[in-house]
């Protein structure tokens, strides 16, 4: 048995999201073990580095399997785009250890979310951003971020409809340790590297942080929902189709 | 009556260019129209600062139009905004002399063209650029494009098959004041600027600018170009969805 893990990019606009559920649905892991299947001619499970939701992007979401095959891993990666859609993309094939796991092994992830502050939609960025039409306070924006930024009980910041199962529940506790925010042009990119991420976070942080920078949410509060640790404080999310699974880290 | 400036940005994957045409087409001309007979109970023609071919992008395409109303350009925007689709945005509307005409009065255009110089290709791009898989050499671009750049007779760089009426035959000498090559990531960015362009003239000198890139082309076919003015000896054109009118200048 040989082992790889995959570097892949998805436009996830036409997504239901990564994991793969009834076949009505169309998932990236869906269409990948789809592609894997044209090619080594039978069912191979791939496990995701985890989740994105639908509408959620990925410049590079991390996938492992493992086949039994005598194919060089260049020779995989370009099979599998011939048989890929155009939204969806494998960068890289590795080969990797049999201990290597994509989900276990992860130290830390990076996402970006970018919002478009400006007046009119964009055509031209749409489904790629979020457009806030007033101007946004990028200095109230990045205390807030310094506040955020840490080691914390980030239960508030996760889903109030949150599946998840106990063993997760029990442990809410994630450190943060980038949250970085950057103006280019019009628009503001918010950079966050944590050692984990609870169901909604980046959205939840994202959509917190926005109502800050239209000063509609004071500093206080965030610290409120560290203390009280309920979802009721925290803004509705900001919109999956803004947020980019940039990077894993092993 | 009186006059009025549109400054429009639009998706071009899904327009059959700007001009509207035959009813079957789905033009930006013809969608801007719609929804000003919508607003203004009547039809009103618009008059472009030029054509866009199918599948290219503009950020910043000029239309100009004549109109008796009491309405604010605020809500002249608001309203064509309310109507328009996804894929197309009115940024601003200005109200202009009557003198103003958006094709005649053009001082100068700029357009982008966008070019993935990276190995596989990227679905969050795609229909935005034009991946090139092979490295592109900066240098021999830059030494081309100084070349390309000044008052020429670019009427080699013109399209083959070019539909343009015997006035504009007559003269095709135009003057590029701007072709700048800028790197940014995996992207390579041409910016050109002109007092005027001929059809295909932007895409046909990213074309050439690739292969000088490739090392399949040299500089002296470039004066060849400008002394033969036989489209002959262009390489293909760029494709049309790396294309973006930046912005029109009176």
């Amino acid at each position: 048995m040989r082992f790889f893990k995959l570097i892949i990019e998805y436009d996830g606009a036409d997504f239901s999201g990564w994991q793969l559920q009834n076949h009505r649905y169309r998932t990236v892991q869906g269409e990948i073990e789809r592609a894997l299947k044209q090619i080594f001619k039978k069912r191979i499970r791939i496990i995701g580095s985890g989740r994105t939701d639908a509408g959620v992007h990925a410049k590079g979401q991390v996938a492992g399997f493992a086949v039994r095959t005598r194919l060089q891993c260049q020779d995989i990666q370009k099979a599998l785009n011939f048989y890929l859609p155009e939204d969806l993309v494998i960068h890289h094939v590795i080969e990797t250890e049999a201990n290597f796991h994509a989900r276990y092994s992860v130290k830390s992830k990076i996402y970006k979310y970018v919002i478009l502050n400006q007046k009119t939609r964009s055509p031209l960025e749409r489904h790629r951003c979020w457009q806030i039409p007033r101007p946004l306070n990028l200095g109230l924006m990045r205390q807030a971020a310094k506040i955020i930024k840490g080691k914390h009980n980030f239960r508030g910041f996760m889903s109030a409809n949150s599946v998840e199962n106990d063993s997760i529940l029990r442990n809410t506790v994630r450190t943060v340790t980038k949250l970085n925010i950057k103006k280019q042009g019009a628009k503001i990119i918010v950079e966050i590297e944590a050692d984990g991420f609870l169901y909604k976070m980046v959205r939840n942080i994202v959509g917190t942080l926005v109502q800050v920078g239209l000063k509609k949410m004071n500093q206080k509060l965030i610290s409120k929902i560290y203390k009280e640790k309920t979802r009721m404080l925290v803004p509705a999310p900001a919109p999956a189709f803004g947020l980019y699974l940039w990077c894993v880290k092993y």
